[in-house]
């Protein structure tokens, strides 16, 4: 039998592997033509990162060398692009002449994706794909000259890594608020990012690059917050997209890749497909091991075996980059019908977890111990069933497989003396011991007292108090302790304090520095973090929608039917008929069912499609109004009575006040709602004494109320003080609420704050304190810097949250 | 030296005075010439009703008869009308011919003025001037018949009892709110009222005649409000206007009366005029006191004595009535420069007040017992001085003058035992004294316990407790009562159960039955007053503006400069985009400077100029709006939120709930404003709890609250009930609302007067007992039959109060 001819465009290693297993199973079958754009044949383009970083030379990995195509009898037309499919004919043309063929395999792998930005095409400017690219990058690289990466995915990361130990000064410009969130949770992702920094590559995620700029070769990068970096090299690293071009020209099908079948064949029977240009029911691949087990199938077909078929499978991925631990596999994502086991060690910076869906293991991420990776790869591939004994030790891994599950109690029996328990205070286990014996103890306030353990950062509460149950016994009632939620063992308090203590800014790194038991949190304490973390580090932190509920991820009210309700800001509760005019004007043209004034001095647009918001909002902004926050955990509205200014009781213009107040206050996130009133006179038409905080004119000033309520409860204010010119009296209410923002936990009014901290004490940092009171008045000012943007106009120019608007209209 | 020609035109008491005069101090001075329109010569007008009712013959009345003219040999030109005065020539032309005069005096009175009603020209319809209309009244009568007198001052109530006494079925009508209250002040009206109505004359006050009927004579009366009054026959006496045509017609000055100075001259120095048709320094004259003093200054005058003049003072009324005893003499008109003496003896329907200014009496209004009418008037006249010492007993009069002040306890002490005390229980003084001293009793509660004495009507509790006091001395200590106000020695409770007992429908009722101190009582009182007689008697009582505050009265909130706040009803809070367009509309309109939303979820104009007002409530009417009652002493608004429409966690139709509550109990007065609420779930985003009257809707139906505050306090509610439907909660509010609007004190908040009467005694009324529940509601409802009409409305159409919206145009 003649030899079938065989024509492959691409020389990758998906082809390279091909080869392999062709030769072996089929060895005198085929006459092999094997096209190859890049003017090379096969090395592991893996190992790219470590010749970047000069860990390894180009020659160390090449896969197949001249000698071996040589061998094998291959005919190489290497750095020929293939310019036409004749399917009818069975040609191939290159650049250089055609070639017929029996059977034709394309492997065209992938083109890195450029983002088209102004000055993309700048020299200087560079994707991290091949060798050339690796090459070019090399010789870019000077000691000291600053580099930017954009995508922190794992080339971006990879290259960055690379160009780091390289010497030069890199930053990574990565969309998303956690690098590789495509095969890291954000803790992960984290802790990813903290070793990163700690190796001097300067991460900044949610960074949106809006331009490169330079003359006559690229000069930096510019963002579309502003921010301006220098660079001399910029290397784009945001992902690739199968290369089609030849396949689509030639008239294959072809989706988002080129459709095969699990026998890599394409619509043509003649002519097959495998690597980073295929799609597989709706996958497209970048990662080598399903690349490998296409080669494998296509080679039997090839060879006219039928029995071999390719089975989508979850992949495992691994970081190269040197001392990063890092594995994920499988399918992590959130889900209803999924649990999950974390365990984290935030002192060595270990983080793992384990995703399971009816008691089947289907995902894994592990960071900083990942040794047990391809043991819980193999369960996930082989959807092994989980038994109960052996999921209290699961993420222990394979070396603990079939232990008995961790006693604390027994745990902290087996550490010895010397090992240290505090580590803030560097107290030990004997220290603490020794001091419950000698002194006495019996609770977690007095060890704290005798030997500091557990007074700081508080994250060893519950080692002290295991020893403590460990001396004692029964004798020792660990306290009830209000956690934030179930994922810690900690309270709001410890939680505040720690983030403020750590520097902790982002979610994620209180959930890693704070041992969170699970991977993302929960509705109860995400919510408390975002706040949190808001109120700590105000013109830092970004907000995080996906912690927010829909109310306030929307900026407005879900109603019922899914529809929403919209109340825009009416200063101190004035208005103008030209607003009168615009809401009527939004009411007719947008079909909003019913309008409704509200208690809290505004109007109320009940029953608007979610659609809708952003246009609704862009008429009432074109007419001056902005957000009422009606929905939010934050100022919401400032009544007032007429005051002086109408009233004949009226002793102070106490609409003027309340506007000043609504004015300088408005945008605030605060732990919960926060409602404010003035009252022009003791009748307190404004009804300011059962408010948040409650301002009453009177003939010689300014009564400062506060922590009233008028809801589930009904209470009257506390008077916090008596003050007698209005710039007092926005000081001290100002003072009020950054003391609240600052000490308040996430969804506590700011009555019960008030009942938990005590009127004195409140009173003793606000009034008695001018210094403090003028500090506090100073940061909340400057907390406010940056929260006086209209979230509406934000939304309704579509430059924020667009998919939160769009998607009804998409199912449609 | 040949006697003047002197000829006089009118034959009226002061022209036969001024003859008497004449001819006593220059008997033959003149040639005299009496021209008179009646057939007949001078007699006593005054008299005339005496003629009418049958208790005088015309001929006893006859002052002049023909023999008297005769002998002071008077030309009579009876019957004959004068056509022209020739001022050149000194003629005047009779109907029968010319008289050449010297010097003229015009007499000529006053014509009765006719309404002009449709039919004031049927036959039947009869002035009361003279006496041939006392002959056509005569003539008229028919027992049984059915008259109508128009007007209650002096000359028609006469009229009315005149025909009453010839057995006519009649009835008076009078525009103002009580009788003569050109003479009377209310007080006394009521008294006059009530002493008519017990004759069986029945009285209409506040009037409004609108047409006569009949065919071919009068067959009744249509007033205003619609009422029918059958009647053949009907009387206007309703006022008289000076009879100034042939004066006019001469070219004399005319004013309101012919112009004359204080020698009776007019401005013609041979003309003199004198007697009701005369207008002098400002005054027209109607009883006989001043028209004598003129005669007697015009006698000397023409008789060429100059030291005589004119001088206008007070004057006294009596009113002809047999056994009516009244008497009523200067200015008793309310001031702030001015203090008054009041007594009132209830039982005897004794009234009377004295009016000074300035330690000197100068008015007196004495109803019951007249008989220091007289003692007083010359007081006034002479302007003397009451002394510190002779005020105390001034009002006792004359035979007391002089005498120590009462002591009350004297007065007791000097009463016999069998004296009654107790009006209600038929109590005697001996047997109140016999209680004290028998059973020990030291206070009031004790006698009402033993005695029954003042536990019913109270009236006589000062007295029981003088005895008491008499009795016991410093042991009896009276119990501080509060009072109404210093009008009075009564509380609430009391007055409220008094007038519904005592069956007291008006204001001047209360105050005379009840023996108030002062004769039209105070700013504290009268709005109390008004309001119990509006609850008391719901579809009877007419409503009484100047007993209300400017707000009230005005229907809009007056502001600090003057200008007015308008506030619409939005029912339940809700509100349309036509309507937002109609209140911009009118903002524009009528450039009102400020417009803000309410914390009772309404909207408010401030700024709106008193005379827009009716201007403005047109347009707001007109888009479908009424009035908000932003300004009264009733149902404010309904605060709802928006429940289970819209809302995600509602159980209930909140706002439907609110909207109908609203459209029930609208309109209504109460004894302070009352604020309702509907929240939809106990997250209470309404606030229902610190409202007056709060409803919370829960999953298995409604709880009622109430008692709630947010104002000078802050108050949560109590908990009234729970009930399971709509309708229930509808029922169980209004009878709330009810009980508090019979039981409440005027100014009383609902959670005042739950603290005073106790949550239990409202629940046992209202929750435990249906049938009481089911009562209040009927009352409810019965009392909103002719409470819900917009006040705008009616102002807008200028239906009512025009003169309060259109002072300040006036003032232009």
């Amino acid at each position: 039998m003649p030899k079938q001819k065989l024509v492959i465009i691409g020389a990758g290693m998906a082809a390279g592997r091909l080869l392999e297993h062709l030769f072996e199973t089929a060895p005198d079958a085929f006459d092999v033509t094997l096209f190859n754009a890049e003017p090379r044949g096969t090395y592991n383009r893996i190992m790219l990162s470590p010749v970047l970083s000069g860990e390894k030379s180009y020659e160390e990995i090449v896969t197949h060398d001249d000698d071996w195509y040589t061998e094998h009898g291959v005919t190489c037309r290497f750095g020929e692009r293939v310019v036409a499919i004749d399917r009818e004919k069975k040609i191939v043309s290159g650049e250089n002449g055609d070639v017929p063929y029996d059977r034709l395999v394309i492997a065209t792998g992938s083109n890195p994706f450029i983002i088209p930005l102004p000055g993309h095409d700048l020299p200087g400017v560079l994707a991290y794909r091949d060798a050339d690219d690796t090459d070019r990058m090399i010789e870019a690289c000077k000691p000291g000259a600053k580099a930017v990466v954009i995508g922190g995915g794992l080339l971006g990361l990879e290259a960055a890594a690379g160009l780091r130990l390289r010497g030069m000064d890199v930053t990574v410009l990565h969309l998303m608020p956690t690098l590789m969130e495509r095969q890291l949770d954000p803790s992960a992702g984290y802790l990813l990012e903290k070793e990163l920094s700690g190796r001097g590559i300067t991460i900044r995620t949610g960074a949106n690059s809006k331009e490169i700029y330079g003359k006559d070769r690229v000069e930096g990068i510019r963002l579309d917050d502003g921010t301006d970096l220098p660079a001399s090299l910029i290397v784009m690293a945001v992902g690739i997209r199968p290369n089609v071009a030849v396949a689509k020209n030639a008239g294959l099908d072809v989706g988002r890749g080129i459709l095969v079948d699990a026998r890599m064949q394409t619509s043509d029977p003649s002519i097959y497909s495998l690597g980073e240009c295929v799609e597989f029911e709706g996958n497209c691949y970048g990662l080598v091991a399903p690349l490998y087990e296409q080669a494998k199938v296509c080679a039997a077909a090839l060879a006219g075996s039928a029995d071999q078929a390719f089975v989508h499978t979850e992949t495992a991925t691994k970081l190269k980059v040197t001392g990063v631990d890092l594995y994920s596999a499988g399918d992590f994502t959130d889900g209803d019908d999924r649990d999950e086991i974390v365990f984290r060690d935030p002192a060595r910076r270990i983080y793992k977890r384990l995703v399971l869906k009816q008691n089947r293991l289907i995902g894994a991420v592990l960071y900083g111990e990942t040794s047990d990776g391809a043991w819980f790869f193999d369960k996930i591939r082989k959807a092994e069933e989980i038994l109960p004994e052996a999921r209290a030790t699961l993420i222990f891994g394979q070396s603990f497989a079939g232990g008995a599950p961790l006693d604390p109690m027994a745990a902290v029996a087996a550490l010895p003396d010397e090992a240290e328990i505090c580590g803030c205070n560097g107290v030990s286990k004997g220290q603490i011991i020794g001091a419950i014996d000698k002194n006495g103890l019996c609770d977690l306030d007095g060890v704290r007292a005798c030997t500091k353990a557990s007074s700081s950062c508080g994250t060893c509460t519950g080692l002290v108090e295991s020893l403590l149950a460990f001396r004692l016994g029964d004798a020792f009632a660990a306290p009830a302790k209000k956690t934030v939620c179930g994922c810690t063992d900690l309270g709001h308090d410890d939680v505040r304090r720690l983030i403020v203590s750590q520097q902790l800014k982002s979610i994620p790194a209180v959930m890693q520095e704070l041992g969170w038991k699970t991977s993302c949190g929960c509705a109860k304490c995400r919510p408390a973090l975002n706040y949190y973390l808001i109120a700590s580090w105000p013109n830092e932190y970004v907000d995080d929608g996906q912690s927010r509920f829909i109310n306030e991820r929307v900026h407005a009210n879900i109603q019922k039917n899914g529809t929403y309700s919209v109340v825009p800001r009416a200063w101190g509760g004035m208005t103008t008929a030209a607003e009168l005019r615009a809401v009527a004007d939004v009411v007719d043209k947008f079909n909003i069912p019913a309008v409704k004034y509200t208690g809290g001095q505004r109007i109320d647009m009940l029953g608007v499609r979610k659609e809708d918001l952003p246009a609704v909002w862009a008429d009432l902004n074109a007419a001056g109004m902005v957000s009422g926050h009606a929905y939010g955990k934050s100022l919401r509205t400032v009544k007032t009575c007429v005051g002086s200014d109408w009233c004949r009781f009226g002793t102070q213009d106490s609409t003027g006040l309340g506007i000043k107040l609504e004015k300088m206050m408005w945008g605030s996130w605060t732990p919960h709602k926060v409602k404010l009133a003035v009252s022009g006179c003791p009748r307190n038409c404004a009804e300011a004494t059962c408010k948040d905080i409650g301002v009453v004119c009177v003939d010689s000033g300014y009564e400062i109320h506060f922590a009233g309520a008028a809801g589930m409860e009904v209470r009257g204010t506390d008077l916090l003080t008596k003050v007698t010119t209005e710039a007092d009296a926005l000081e001290m209410c100002a003072a009020l609420l950054q003391l609240y923002r600052e000490q308040g936990f996430y969804l506590e009014r700011i009555y019960k704050w008030s009942a938990r901290v005590g009127i004195e004490k409140i009173q003793a940092q606000i009034v008695d304190d001018a210094e403090n009171r003028a500090a506090l008045y100073a940061r909340f000012l400057d907390s406010q810097r940056n929260a006086q943007t209209d979230p509406w106009a934000e939304r309704a120019s579509g430059q924020k949250d667009a998919h939160e608007f769009s998607e009804l209209v998409l199912a449609e």
